[in-house]
């Protein structure tokens, strides 16, 4: 087995070196190969996903990615500039399938915003499409107005756009989450001015027909919105759109109040995924020590248990960090008065001894 | 000076009633005229919007509108249901700009999900460009797909698009407001994915050339929802377009728990305006008596400073459900025990009483 572990920018190296610490305690001979990517990869080869990368990614079973991002890059021209690696690999490798759990762990229930009441045990999927929708739709730019009251003036333009089978694969995966869990999927769109979802809602609702056992229930995506504050354990998995998906599972990460804590998968159609941390580069402090390194750890967890069939290994490691969390262990970003603050390396030899 | 009354469906009817009460007891010569929208518009005339009603508000120098939408109209074609003549108001109107302030009441901080040192005090405005993005972009539709992994099979799609007058105009009403305020504008765009979103940027900071006394800041969609959530007193006003507005305005009036509180306004180039409760048409309490009148009747106050020139009227209005507030008079969307709770009438005829 062969995993693909890019970096990235900011926290993303000392954050992944933790994760590949656990990777390789667990007895298992994964051969682990390492490439720039992102910020990065444009000061080491002059693009953001440079071609050797790519083909790294591609050759890999899975990829562990750390986070990308930081100041100097702000200026680039877009095709340039960091994120643009991570939009390539998911449509590159085809990984239309991102889940992004929020689960509350109950001894961070402080950390959140919300009151303990609202949000303790809180534990919701959201399944994001990640190859489709407005991110990828042609055509796009900027061009002269054709028509209308502005007609003739610059106008910005984007191309929003589901096929039948882009939207059948991510329901099909949506409805199998749903069987593993609660049993209670909402699929969010926006049927009520947009085409796209219209048509998203009408093949999710003949999707479901193979999926009896499941409750399914249509939400707009400003309610899902609403909802998410008003009563977020009301959910069990989610599905939506790139576009909505990027907005709602963000909103529904910070209801925890933890996001350092939050894995995330990224899959193909075979189950082949990217993994990564939920939060970002954290540039601001980089290189200081003090990152916390579970969520990526978390998303070794996931890595082992959808891609590479180790579900006990995935078991073990989860397991590690909720003893770490017990034992009163907290990166700054988590730290509350009464337990004991630690930096990433010490975070990560934490995980490795409870393992 | 003529007001357009448009109950529509559901409470609607029974919070403008009130509302109506309060605007005839301040003994200005306003000239009222009812028409039906919505559901109650396509019984009556086969159209959600029907053209009397749209003649109506076309003519009127304010319209104060209720909410839209019933059970039994869900069924219908979407060109006939009830929201499709919010829609068309919108745009028949130019109604391009929303006003969506997000006020947490002190009296009612209990109320909130969030802990009350995330919110208490909150007072934010978010501006929703309203009459175009992807809500009235053409070409949309379903069609053959017509290249891609999916060429052949069906797929819906849709327009996104902004034209440089267009965010121009929403942003001179948005840096404006903020000059009222504190100073500090939020442009919350997805300009590292979307082309739209990359020219509204760069027209927006434009535009800023003009305002050098507000402090403008640019953010992603996908961290405004999660700073909303993280530290919400962090803004003042937020400006966005269509899609994200839905979106952002919504999740922010329930961050105060009591979005029957909430009115908005909708504004033409001319300041004449829109009016209505920023929550919805409730048809499960319709008919009870027990809906809360207040963000009806804050939204006529809302009329009255941007639309007729009354602002003293205005204060008296909002001055005056301050003071039922105080006095501990609840309907039950905002009951908590020690309060007094009351039904909507007795509510709007409480406000008369305070004025
Ligand atoms: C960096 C950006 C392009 C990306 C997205 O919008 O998908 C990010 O926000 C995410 O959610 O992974
Ligand atoms: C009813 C619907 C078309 C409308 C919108 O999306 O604009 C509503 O959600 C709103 O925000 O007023």
């Amino acid at each position: 087995m062969k995993i693909a572990i890019l970096p990235g920018d900011g926290i993303g190296p000392e954050i992944i070196a933790q994760a590949v610490k656990v990777l390789n305690v667990l007895g298992e001979s994964f051969e682990l190969e390492t490439a720039a990517v992102g910020g990065a990869g444009y000061a080491a080869h002059g693009h953001p996903l440079p071609e050797g990368t790519l083909a790294l990614a591609k050759a890999a079973d899975a990829v562990l990615f750390g986070a990308v991002g930081d100041y100097q890059y702000d200026t680039l021209e877009r095709a340039l500039r960091p994120e643009q690696a991570i939009l390539g690999l998911r449509k590159q490798l085809g990984l239309f399938a991102n889940l992004r759990p929020a689960i509350l762990y109950p001894e961070l229930a402080n950390a959140s915003t919300l009151k303990p009441e609202v949000v303790s045990g809180l534990d919701i999927l959201i399944i994001r499409e990640l190859t489709g929708d407005i991110y990828f739709g042609q055509p796009r730019g900027v061009r002269e107005c054709p028509d209308g009251a502005f007609k003739g003036q610059r106008e910005g333009f984007d191309t929003m756009r589901y096929a039948e089978g882009e939207i059948r694969r991510i329901a099909h995966v949506a409805f199998q989450a749903a069987q593993k869990r609660d049993k209670r999927l909402t699929s969010v769109d926006k049927a009520n001015v947009l085409e796209t979802f219209q048509f998203w809602r009408d093949i999710v609702t003949d999707v479901h027909k193979e999926y009896p056992d499941v409750a399914l229930e249509h939400m707009y995506v400003d309610n899902a919105a609403m909802q998410l504050v008003r009563a977020p354990k009301k959910f069990d998995v989610l599905v939506t759109g790139n576009m909505f998906g990027d907005i709602l599972s963000d909103q529904a990460s910070m209801l925890t109040g933890s996001i350092g804590m939050l894995p995330s998968a990224s899959l193909d159609a075979n189950n082949k995924g990217l993994y990564e941390p939920s939060h970002g580069s954290a540039p601001d402090i980089a290189g200081k020590g003090i990152a916390n390194p579970l969520a990526t750890i978390l998303s070794a967890a996931m890595m082992l248990r959808y891609s590479l069939n180790r579900a006990e290994q995935a078991d073990r490691i989860e397991n590690a960090v909720k003893a770490v969390l017990a034992q009163g262990l907290r990166t700054g970003d988590i730290y509350e008065a009464g337990t004991t603050k630690v930096g990433t390396e010490q975070m990560g030899d934490a995980v490795v001894k409870a393992l």
